[in-house]
C-alpha cells in the first residue's frame, strides 16, 4: 500500500454507502473498507413485496462482495461494528480493529417506536429480509390456521391485518395484503373465504402520505378503500396489547400488527458519543460531516441534515445516494485542498404504489395517478434495482403476477410447522 | 358431500403424493385431503443448487395450495400428523382428527445416520429448504470468517468442505462446491484465495454412484478430480468429532461436514405400528399396500417395496411418481371390484451432474457422458419442475450462471451475523 493512499472506512452498504464505494472504486489514492452486518445490499423499496410473497429475497438483494468484485481497492468485511474510537480513528468489530483516515457512517435506520419499546414484541417491523420473511410467514400461517379452525367467527382476529403508519410503506403493505387475501389466494382455501379478510391502515395524522400533495393523499385513500382497505386517519395508537390495537374510540383485535410508523437511528449510532437528535440521527454540518469529528461523515437515514432547512431531509434513498456521491467528491477535493459548496438535495419527487395498476407519483409540479403513476413506479423501481439479474427476475415475477393474478413466492421455509404466530 | 364418495387422505405432497392428487383431481367419486408439514411441494433433485447458491428457494418450491387451486375435491391442510388410529381409520394432527377410507403414506425420508445419531449435530443434512439454506449459510460464512482471519494456515479447517456419501447428492454437492469456491467467488476476496479451498468426497464403498455402470463411476471420479475434488473411496467413516472426520487411515479437519450418506423413513413412519425394515421403511405388498392394513398405501421413499425383487426399489422420484399413479388407479379399480396387476417399476434410468458441462446419464443401454449428459440433465430437470414460473426462473438462473460464471443467490438472510458455524 502506498503511503500516500488514504483509507476510507464505510459502515453500511445501503443506498448511501454503495454510492461512496462506486464513486471511489479503483481510485488510486484511496483504499476502501466496507463493513456491513448484512452480506448483501438490499433494495428496500421492494421489501414489502417479499413480505407479501410477490418477490423472493434474491430478487431484491445482491451480495456486497459480488458488487465490488472488480473494485480492486475495495475490501468487504462481514461483521458488526461494536465500537468506534474517534480519537484513535479506528473501528472495532469482531475483535478486530481497522483504522481510518475518513469514516463514513451509512448505518441506516431501524424500526422505531417513539419510546414505546414494549410494542416491539407485539408488532412486526419491516426493515430487512428477515423482517419481510417473518411478515410473510405470519400472513401465510394465519390463513392456514383459519383454514384449520374453519369457522369465521373464531378466526376473525387471524384474518384481520392491521398496519400502523400511513407513509409509503404502510400504504404499499396495506394495498398488497388486500390484493393477496381478497384476490390472489381466494380460490386456494376450502373452509374459509379469504375474501372476508379485513385490512386496516392506521395513521395518526390527518392524511396518508403526508409528504405528498393533498390530492394524492385523497386519491390513495379512496383507491385503498375501493380495494377493501379500512383507512383510519387522525387515529393515534394509544396502546398495543397481546390481542390488538387500542385507539381512542375503539379496540381492533388482530393477531398480525405491522408497525410502519417510524424509524430511528441504528443501534451503533445510538451508542456512539456523537451529537444526535431524539431519533438517534447524528447531526451533521452542511458538508455531511458529523459536528463532532470533521473526518467522520454521516449520510442517509443515519443523519440529521437540517442545515439551512426548515426540517431535516427525509429518510429516503435519493437523499442517501446523493449524499454518498457528495461525500466521495468532498473527500477528493479536501485532499487537494479544494473547497466544496455545501450539500444540496435535489428532490426528484415521491412515489408510492397502491396496488395493481394504481400508484401516485409526484415530480415537482408533475403529478401522475392511477395507471400512469403505476407504470412510472414500475419503471423507476426496475431501473434503480442493482444488478442485471435482479432486474430480470423482478420483472419476470411482476409479469407473471400481473398475468396470472398469482403470487410467486408463497413459501414458508421452515419444514416442521411451529404454528405459533406473533404476538 | 355425497354418501357414495370415498375419502382419500394423503400424507405428504412430494413426488408420490402429488401424483395421487393429480390422478384423482376433480374425480366425482373421491374427496381428497392432503396433509403436509411443509406448505410447498419441493423439487428435491435441485436442492443442492439452493445449498450452493445457484438457485433460490422459490425456484424449486411451489405452494401445495397453488397446485391444487383448481382441484375442487382437494383440501390442503398444513400441519404435522402426530398419530394414526388404524382401527378407527383416522389421522390425528394439530389437535384435529380426519377420517379416511383410504390412506396414502407418502411421507418421504429424512437424513439417516445408520444408528450413529450422535453425528447428527456435527453434520449438515440436505433434505429440505431449511437444510439447504443452512448449508448455504455455513459455506458463505466460513469464507467470510477465513477472510477476517486472513491467514491460510489458521483458516484451513474453515476452507475444507467434506461431503460424506458418494451417491448422486454427494457427487452433485462436491462438484458444485468446488465450482463455487474455485471459480465463482474467487475474485471476491482480498485476504484469502478461495481457490485453495479443499473439497473432499468420502464414499464407504469401492466406487461413486453405485447405481450407475462402472464406466460412469470412473468418469465421474476423474471429472471430479479434474475439478479439484479429492475423492476417497473404500473409506468408511469411523467417527465424526467436533473438529473433523475420522477415517481408518487419517483424520480430516473440517468445520463443514455434509452428510449425504443415507436416509431413513420419516419420524411419523418410525412411530407407527406397521411392519418396517431397519431404515423405518414400511413393508408393502405388490399393490403398494401396507402388509398390515389393506386400505393403507405406502409409496415412495417411505416404502420398502421388494416383492419379487432382489432388493427394494430405490428411493428416487420416478419410483414415487409411478407408485402414486398406480395407487390412484388401484383405488378406482378396487371400488369397481376390478383386479389390478401388481405394481411394476419402469426404470427410466439415472442421472447425476458433476458440474459445468459435465454429467452422466444412463437410460437402459444408452449412456451419455460429458456435455451431452449435462444437456440431457438440464432438459429433464427443467421438464420435471412443477410450475411454469419455476421452470422459467430456474432457466434464467442457469443461463445467467452459465454465461457470467456467477452464482445468483449468495444471500445470508440473517442480518445480524451470528457468526458461529456448525458444529
Amino acid at each position: 500500500m502506498s503511503k500516500l493512499k488514504k483509507k476510507v472506512v464505510i459502515i453500511g452498504a445501503g443506498f448511501g454507502g454503495l454510492q461512496v464505494i462506486k464513486s471511489l472504486a479503483n481510485h488510486r489514492d484511496y483504499d476502501i473498507v466496507v463493513v456491513d452486518k448484512k452480506n448483501h445490499h438490499l433494495f428496500q423499496p421492494l421489501l414489502y413485496q417479499v413480505a407479501t410473497a410477490v418477490l423472493s429475497p434474491a430478487d431484491i438483494a445482491i451480495p456486497t462482495r459480488s458488487i465490488t468484485t472488480k473494485y480492486k481497492n475495495v475490501k468487504v468485511l462481514f461483521g458488526e461494528v461494536s465500537d468506534i474510537n474517534f480519537e484513535k480513528k479506528e473501528i472495532v468489530f469482531q475483535n478486530n480493529t481497522e483504522s481510518y483516515d475518513y469514516l463514513i457512517l451509512a448505518t441506516g435506520a431501524k424500526t422505531g417506536y417513539f419510546g414505546n419499546t414494549q410494542w416491539q414484541n407485539k408488532t412486526l417491523g419491516l426493515k430487512n429480509l428477515k423482517d419481510a420473511l417473518s411478515i410473510r410467514r405470519q400472513i401465510l400461517l394465519s390463513f392456514e390456521q383459519a383454514e384449520l379452525i374453519g369457522d369465521y367467527e373464531k378466526s376473525k382476529s387471524l384474518m384481520h391485518y392491521v398496519i400502523i403508519g400511513g407513509g409509503p410503506t404502510g400504504v404499499e403493505l396495506a394495498g398488497s395484503i388486500a390484493e393477496l387475501s381478497h384476490n390472489i389466494i381466494r380460490k386456494d382455501f376450502r373452509n374459509i373465504d379469504s375474501g372476508m379478510t379485513k385490512v386496516t391502515l392506521i395513521e395518526a395524522g390527518p392524511r396518508l402520505l403526508n409528504a405528498f400533495s393533498e390530492s394524492s393523499s385523497q386519491f390513495t385513500k379512496s383507491k385503498l378503500e375501493n380495494r377493501g382497505v379500512e383507512v383510519l386517519t387522525n387515529s393515534p395508537v394509544l396502546d398495543i396489547t397481546d390481542t390488538g390495537v387500542v385507539l381512542k374510540d375503539r379496540v381492533i383485535e388482530s393477531k398480525t400488527i405491522i408497525w410502519a410508523a417510524g424509524v430511528e437511528g441504528s443501534d451503533l449510532a445510538k451508542k456512539l458519543p456523537l451529537n444526535k437528535d431524539k431519533s438517534n440521527r447524528v447531526f451533521v454540518d452542511e458538508h455531511c460531516r458529523s459536528i463532532d469529528y470533521p473526518e467522520v461523515f454521516v449520510i442517509g437515514d443515519a443523519a440529521n441534515f437540517s442545515k439551512g432547512l426548515s426540517k431535516p431531509l427525509p429518510g429516503v434513498s435519493p437523499v442517501a445516494m446523493q449524499q454518498g456521491r457528495y461525500v466521495a467528491k468532498y473527500i477528493q477535493n479536501h485532499d487537494k485542498n479544494r473547497d466544496m459548496p455545501p450539500f444540496q438535495y435535489f428532490d426528484k419527487g415521491n412515489m408510492a404504489t397502491i396496488g395493481r395498476t394504481d400508484a401516485v407519483a409526484e415530480f415537482g409540479i408533475f403529478k401522475l395517478k392511477g395507471i400512469f403513476g403505476w407504470l412510472g413506479w414500475l419503471f423507476v423501481h426496475l431501473v434503480y434495482q442493482v444488478g442485471f439479474k435482479n432486474k430480470v427476475s423482478t420483472l419476470l415475477s411482476w409479469v407473471w403476477s400481473y398475468l396470472t393474478f398469482r403470487a410467486g413466492s408463497r413459501l414458508i421455509q421452515e419444514e416442521v410447522p411451529d404454528l405459533s404466530i406473533r404476538p
